[in-house]
């Protein structure tokens, strides 16, 4: 059987992983990197992406490693015109409109997207969903953590004076344990992670750049926030991993009986697991195309044997 | 709209969990018990279970509420020619031949079978086969316990001169910590796993039964086993509970990092949280009828949003 054959739009460090795990699949190839950059440190074809539309016979699936805030609104749409996407919009509160307009798009193209593939939105949805389904009426948290937040270390960035930041969200261990005993209550993210900020900038601005962050509404304020001013070279060592994780718990009740169900990622580079998670559902989104379907789907939506590369009779024998 | 109604097939402890549980969940009722007995401890409508046959308007779902050892692989192909049927069948090696007899039953006749639900096979082997797919080449461990198991349980009862016994599985700390580093290897089964006995017997039959226990083939020979005797009183006070549950761990290389997902179950009382999926999937069952669908599926040809009672559209506006 022919290689499904990825093309990878943008080359950050999404795009980039994406290039690397392409080549852990058994199935899979790349076809080919869109860019919006000329020439790129990489192997592969290289294609303006202003030129989407007419390299969409080379590629079955394009990955849109692309970012949430204005690059898959605005450029999603487009693209799914032409071809089939998976893509990993995190803009939670979007997402039923995102996936409302992606599927009259697909429909109408006879296309299909997968949207907010990776791990939240992604593996973690997948998990509340099923979770609350088997035990309902149980108590439901999603703790992020040990790890690095892209979105909150972006926001540091972007204060006045600040050169280099990276913050961590680290899940309260009391928290975990009231979760898994079904005694968290009605805990809200504030109180059960804190924020851990590393910050390079010059001394004379920290007063302000701290004062700037604990300030920051939806991202900082309400939270406990540790910031931590260290030097370049403390920051370079220690700081340029990109590690993530966390867990979704629910704890449900069974007539006196408490059934937790925990689902937990720990790992060492974010972008590589999240590109994991997208060229699975690359695999998903030929197959769902091949058998004639379009339109637009969650990971809620998609028989999960449909990620796999193994034949379903050996995935029954093997993992049933 | 109209409640799924649930016809619960035998009456021992996943029966009971199921009948109470099904009032957890807010679109199902209880149509009525089948049963060999005529006589039950139920406010329920108790039916004849050669009468299977005559009572299939009256539900829309029947959980067989079975034991795998002979009742499921003799009894489940009759009831799938009458209607949807939802079973917990473990035995693992045998699954894909009770999936495929009940497969072309079932589409001979119209009706959808979801076979081998539960938690292992079950939630379990959905894990495994998503985490696989995720990351290819990762290694993957599946470890069973802290928990009573059934099966061990029976067998120790089995054994001449044994009043009471229950079997617990635990696993190793050491190689649950080696799994989630990756580092396991080729660990088996045995070699994770400590088979814990509590035995209630007459002193003069100890040593013959210890004897018995660890020279008894697949389940005993080759596991760490401890064998410690107990008066009755002291087993029925503190081991009449079914606590159980396990983890799924696995961990893939994305060249030089190490990404893991581990699920856990922890569980107070095994079949209510098996009866919990069961009826999960009763209502997935239920769906695929009405969608014109027939034929057998294991959960991994399921969809997760068909378990769940929430409307898709609400589920991607919560849990995605």
């Amino acid at each position: 059987m022919a290689d499904i054959r990825i093309a990878i739009v943008g080359y950050g460090n999404l795009g980039k992983s994406v290039e690397k795990l392409v080549k852990a699949q058994p199935d899979m190839s790349v076809a080919g990197v869109f860019s919006r950059r000329q020439s790129l440190d990489t192997d592969a074809q290289v294609w303006p992406v202003a030129d989407f539309r007419k390299y969409v016979d080379e590629f079955d699936v394009a990955v849109l490693c692309l970012g949430s805030a204005t690059d898959i609104p605005e450029q999603a749409p487009e693209f799914i015109r032409y071809a089939n996407t998976v893509d990993t919009y995190d803009n939670h509160r979007d997402v039923p409109r995102h996936r409302a307009q992606m599927n009259e798009i697909a429909r109408e193209n006879g296309t299909v997207a997968i949207v907010s593939t990776g791990w939240d939105p992604g593996m973690f949805s997948l998990n509340r969903t099923m979770a609350s389904a088997i035990l309902p009426g149980a108590a439901q948290h999603t703790f992020w953590g040990p790890g690095l937040s892209q979105g909150h270390s972006d926001a540091l960035r972007r204060i006045a004076g600040v050169h280099k930041a990276v913050q961590y969200t680290i899940p309260s261990p009391e928290a975990l344990a009231a979760a898994r005993r079904g005694e968290a209550g009605e805990l809200t993210g504030k109180q059960a992670h804190l924020r851990r900020c590393f910050v390079v900038a010059d001394e004379a601005d920290r007063e302000r750049i701290e004062h700037e962050i604990r300030t920051m509404p939806d991202y900082f304020v309400g939270y406990e926030v540790e910031v931590n001013f260290i030097d370049e070279a403390t920051f370079d060592a220690e700081h340029t991993g990109m590690p993530h994780g966390g867990h979704v718990i629910t704890a449900g009740d069974t007539g006196g009986f408490t059934e937790t169900i925990e689902y937990t990622l720990e790992l060492d580079r974010n972008p590589d697991f999240t590109a994991a998670v997208a060229l699975a559902y690359s695999r998903a989104a030929h197959r769902l195309k091949e058998a004639g379907q379009s339109g637009a789907f969650t990971v809620l939506e998609v028989a999960p044997y449909l990620i796999s590369p193994t034949p379903l009779e050996e995935l029954v024998a093997r993992d049933v």
